[in-house]
């Protein structure tokens, strides 16, 4: 197929050789040039502008956040120059807002317009096992369905309404946060009492919590090892306010979400946004003061 | 070996089974008759009162709580009347304090104590397949062995400070607790914008959350099916309480635990004291209004 | 003085006609024209566009929101054929991140900006006793004092930002819902114990909390009468959210604030967003449960 | 009237004297020598036991906390001596699970109980103006109401229920805490854009906040002045678990008390536990970090 590929981030550029394996024609562009000159190594067509990449049968983004869509121009002026036929589908995580802007942008000039935000980090994506959620018009999504089938190890199909995967992205991202929040607070109390984290995470991972959730950040903050950052705490923030706004939007409140912000914020302010965001884990050690 | 038992609920049953099939002498004694003649048919002794049962080689406490604890007598009285070389082990949920309290109380008398807490539910109890979480002299641990063996998959050996266990055991139930707020509020917000709690739950505990804990929690609160309790929603917020008490006495500020407790206290008002406590979600459900 | 007045809800047709009883030349602008009436029958000029509003010597502006403001055109278009010796006084509540964008954009076309937020409901600026708080260069306030002690009972001079006019008037908003949750939560408990709400407020405010607020939210309280609102639970909402947006913005945690939030939220979800913002003491009042 | 006194604290001296200058017989008693000497010297009897104070008409108490009223003996063995006619006055800040077991058991053995918790600091307990609230049977309130007169500026009386009163204090002093709370977030926000926290406590202490406990403890954390401690902070964390366990023991969700809590908890896990209460205040102060 021929693909058009936006945002060549940790991610992206895992996801777009994905589809160059799978023996997709694929179009990259990217703020920054270095993604684009590995990717065409590896076969890609360079795209100098967004314009020259939002074209061809379907194009993917994966740009960084809601300001990144809309400073490319998707939220309106890219759109008039798109070729009939575009299916635009979006992989990254957005706002409930924004979605439901471009569902309607898109429908308005007669593009189509599939949400499939992705769980799984980098080695994943070069991989192509991502957990892709997707949602939009059945036939949208079976026509990208074969590039899911190369950047994805399953796909999840929600609903006809792109903003369901986008609810479904946001809402388990925020129970990635609330998990890392409980190993924060469970191994800070436990370690007062002469429990450190390992003893007490190699007890709960091996009976209740036998899940990548709590061996992986459980492994983290028991090390207290938060460089390199496998997902960056500014960005977990980040995360955290687009379930907030979800939550304002549909009236739905969230306290547990808002003691997140709270604690991800206070994090930020000791300057440990640039960490894995585990290490939200170190605002519950401080906040229990010196050890004695 | 030479077993007392006291306390035979739907957990402490199935202990003291496991004790007489391993083939040791175990003497039962319970509040009510009827789980002591159930056992007595299984090759059981019965003990007429707390003090009969608080003897031979170890005695095993299985008591609902603090309370119950203390009125048995374990807090002073019947230790009196215990035999010198008497290892008591002590596997109930109790708080640090009363376990500090039972430690020094029978250190000041020459006997051993052991917390040995367990994770698992009743079916597991009842096959011999429980995780304990042993904390206390080393030599009574290893006295105990044998008993762990037959009640248990797998034994943690955590120190020799009895706390040790109860604060880890307090702390693993306070994260079995955040973890069901997390779903409830995830599938509520989900909820409202399409996604039935059903399907996020299949996608999460395929990919991250593929834990015991979110594919049974998950279902009861996508199913809304509360009943009959697996646990008690008033014994969730005893143990959320439990946790906020250890964090008081080490002064470690647990926010997402008195968001718990607040959370299931209001469960608790309207009536839902006695369901399961994953219907804690339905909190967030009326929390967010009637469905528009 | 010569004074463009763009806004004329509750608050601003009081301010706009206490700047005439004390003799300005008032020209008034707002989105609805029955206001604008009835200011022309008591002396001011009509502006058929806010364009023709914003001019003069002093143009005030006491719009609803960042939205309205955003809408009028005050974030650009409207600042273009401002005539460049303008001094805008914006005297809405907005946020930080508006008020600075602000102050840079009507800086960077060389007219003046001071923010300059009030304390007091619709009856105080009809009187023109507003608490006002402003805060801009030192000239450009002086310019505006005439105005200010027209409808004002005093003026705090805050410093040379605009922003720090805005935080503080964000913060004080902060404050008036914290007292309001604090009488409701302190109320619903006392209720509970057979005190009631009118003889708990009886109490503290002819005591600790003399005070107007504790007075005027503690009566609407005791009496669940929240009808005609005064200020608008919805709007509420937005000042929290103000708060919470000012904290991000500096990383400054406000857990309060979020509880604040999350409170509001639920009564909006419960069809109380257009009663008077004390009427969130209903949600303390449902949390409880049936009275017993 | 013959009078006796227990507990000779900073409040409790003062309304010692303030009886022995209306001209009552008082006969005190204290844990420690020293203000027992001062009050002999000013006209009291001196009392060698806590029986010898608990007779005469009517027996004042004001101990530290719960723990020191069955210390004493107040809750079973101290009664057993009590003369038929006693009436207990109990003027401390205690539980609401102990004010009804001391109603029960004074009821039970024919004595007479009154919960009369005051409002106010030493220096109002030494003039006599204390504000004290009065629950209990009517006719023991009017035996009490002379020595309610020689200490008090004014007495309410609430019910015929000791709890009542209990309730209502607990309920005023968690309004307290949450006072300072605001401020605490209020001034830490403000300050980070620029506004002094003496600057925006004057603004809002001649406005909406015209009140003695926005003024007293604006000026505290304005100053940061937490020595000498008016009331320390360790008692502050004291009376808001007693807000919790009023809320548990009715059912009352109090999610800003649970708040409290875990501030009040971190000031103390950071040494801050002797200062005054407003100290809380630093710990909004450093969860924002470092200012920029």
């Amino acid at each position: 197929m021929n693909v058009g590929f936006l945002g060549l981030g940790g991610m992206g550029r895992g996801m777009a050789a994905s589809l160059i394996s799978a023996g997709h024609h694929v179009r990259v562009w990217n703020r920054s040039r270095d993604p684009v000159d590995a990717l065409v190594r590896a076969g890609a067509d360079a795209a100098a502008t967004p314009a020259e990449a939002f074209r061809g049968d379907i194009a993917i983004t994966m740009l960084a956040d809601d300001a990144a869509i809309r400073e490319v121009g998707l939220a309106g002026p890219l759109l008039e120059g798109a070729p009939a036929s575009l299916l635009h589908v979006n992989m990254a995580t957005v706002s409930v807002e924004l979605t439901r802007e471009l569902a309607a942008s898109h429908a308005a000039r007669g593009l189509g317009y599939v949400a499939a935000p992705v769980f799984g980090r980098t080695d994943m994506a070069a991989a192509g096992k991502l957990a892709i959620i997707a949602a939009g018009a059945t036939a949208a999504i079976e026509r990208a369905w074969p590039l899911f089938e190369a950047m994805g190890r399953r796909t999840w199909q929600l609903g006809a309404d792109p903003v369901q995967a986008a609810a479904a992205k946001i809402a388990g991202n925020f129970m990635l946060a609330a998990a890392i929040e409980s190993i924060a607070e469970a191994t800070t109390l436990a370690s007062r009492y002469g429990v450190p984290p390992a003893g007490l995470l190699d007890i709960l991972t091996n009976t209740l919590f036998d899940a990548p959730v709590y061996r992986s950040y459980g492994a983290l903050i028991a090390g207290r090892k938060f460089e390199p950052a496998g997902f960056r705490l500014v960005l977990g923030l980040k995360d955290v306010r687009l379930a907030l706004a979800a939550g304002e939007a549909a009236r739905v409140p969230l306290p547990l979400a808002s003691l997140l912000r709270d604690t991800f914020l206070e994090a930020v302010a000791h300057g440990d946004g640039d960490l894995d965001w585990s290490a939200v884990a170190e605002v519950s050690r401080r906040r229990a003061g010196p050890d004695r």
